[in-house]
């Protein structure tokens, strides 16, 4: 049997990890790192030290690969997304065959934030075929939207209330949705929130959260929506990478 | 000046903690840990069997105190909560001032999950009224959500899709809101999924995730609602208390 461990990391702070991931970090066979090209080679080297800082030299072996990028050609965005899932466990497949050619022992891949939100591992896992079984153990990890509530330190939903864990394309493309008044937004490379009403709304906005060079952004929408804009750029075009998210509150 | 630590634990399993929380825990100088009484004392001895792992008998002083409970006196929903974060407010600065007696020092409490997810500690500590002026951490920590998704072996979201964070409340008071096709349930001590359309609706549910008494159960919502009821109801008689989260998903 293989087994497969996706191990939440937290957002970069290594100290998000947990005792749970690095007692899993230790005691695997193959750790797989995939890298994404040179800008966000960081992302790589985060967990390269994590691996350095809690495993023995001879302890798993690391393999790394290339991440492949989506292919642009093909128009429709699922059926883009599932052939890049493909694509990726073509590569896990590669790295454990080389490196477990009987197909039997224990896997590893160290996941950014929690394999559970807006992360494709669970999916590309389904897409592996193997010459036996597989069995898949899930670790959680600290996820950006708590890395973000504690940087701002507040809670995320009000008391009783519900909150709408949604996308920058989402947001977009449907308005703010009803009988919603908090919004979680996540995957938004186009800072979707200067396209809504920013009358009474509150943002709270982060970027490389829990990381040392975490930038944090909070005031009426209307205020600060071009700060944030313009720090964005200036970081993203600064680090070479960003990652951000932010949660939005009508008032 | 006082510093607050709110240090989020995951949610019973020891190895959620992250290696930031066991360096927070140790050096501060006060650790406050509240107790439920009898029936929830399973869950004040978790907090004492980690600061025993994690701290030296010479670190900090703990102090252990019982949390209050609600006025069922008071009708109004959001004045029974004020009153009751009032009143562990009070709680707090009676063991602050006992052990720092100064109104300065580092001060942390153990919060079960995550500090930011329907938890009531950042309200509590605006309630304080201290000597000093007040600085206030959070700590972020695996949440139940996590807990149950990693139980599961799933990622919450489908691929690029919004999912609404509600209560059991809100879903028996208001049934399943629009334009969301996944909801994740949290605070339901009456199993409201009872309530709504079963119909093409798949549950995965999750009580003491994380922990080793950790039960789950996924699968049509028609077909296993009564399983999840029954199960429910043996392990709160068995263990005196439950925790208990769950996924809907209209398919």
């Amino acid at each position: 049997m293989l087994e497969l461990f996706l191990i939440g990391i937290g957002t970069g702070n290594p100290d998000h990890l947990t005792l749970q991931a690095i007692k899993v970090m230790k005691e695997v066979d193959l750790l797989l790192i995939p890298h994404k090209g040179k800008e966000k080679d960081e992302l790589a080297e985060i967990r390269r030290q994590m691996i350095r800082e809690h495993t023995d030299p001879d302890g798993p072996e690391i393999r790394e690969f290339l991440l492949p990028v989506r292919d642009p050609a093909i128009s429709d965005y699922f059926e883009r997304v599932q052939k890049w899932h493909e694509a990726i466990a073509g590569c896990w497949q590669n790295e454990i065959s080389t490196a477990l050619p009987t197909g039997i022992g224990k896997v590893a891949l160290l996941i950014w934030g929690d394999p559970s939100l807006y992360d494709s591992s669970l999916r590309i896992a389904s897409n592996l075929t193997l010459k036996d079984s597989l069995k898949i153990t899930v670790v959680p990890g600290i996820t950006s939207m708590q890395g973000l509530t504690a940087a701002h330190g507040i809670p995320i939903n009000e008391v009783g209330e519900s909150f709408l864990v949604t996308t920058g394309r989402l947001l977009r493309d449907k308005g703010w949705p009803e009988d919603t008044r908090t919004l979680l937004v996540m995957l938004d490379g186009e800072q979707s929130f200067q396209y809504i009403d920013k009358d009474n709304v509150h943002i709270w906005w982060g970027a490389y959260v829990g990381m040392d060079k975490e930038i944090c952004i909070d005031g009426q929408l209307k205020d600060v929506s071009d700060e944030i804009i313009a720090r964005r750029q200036e970081a993203k075009a600064r680090y070479g990478w960003i990652m951000d998210i932010y949660i939005l509150r009508k008032e």
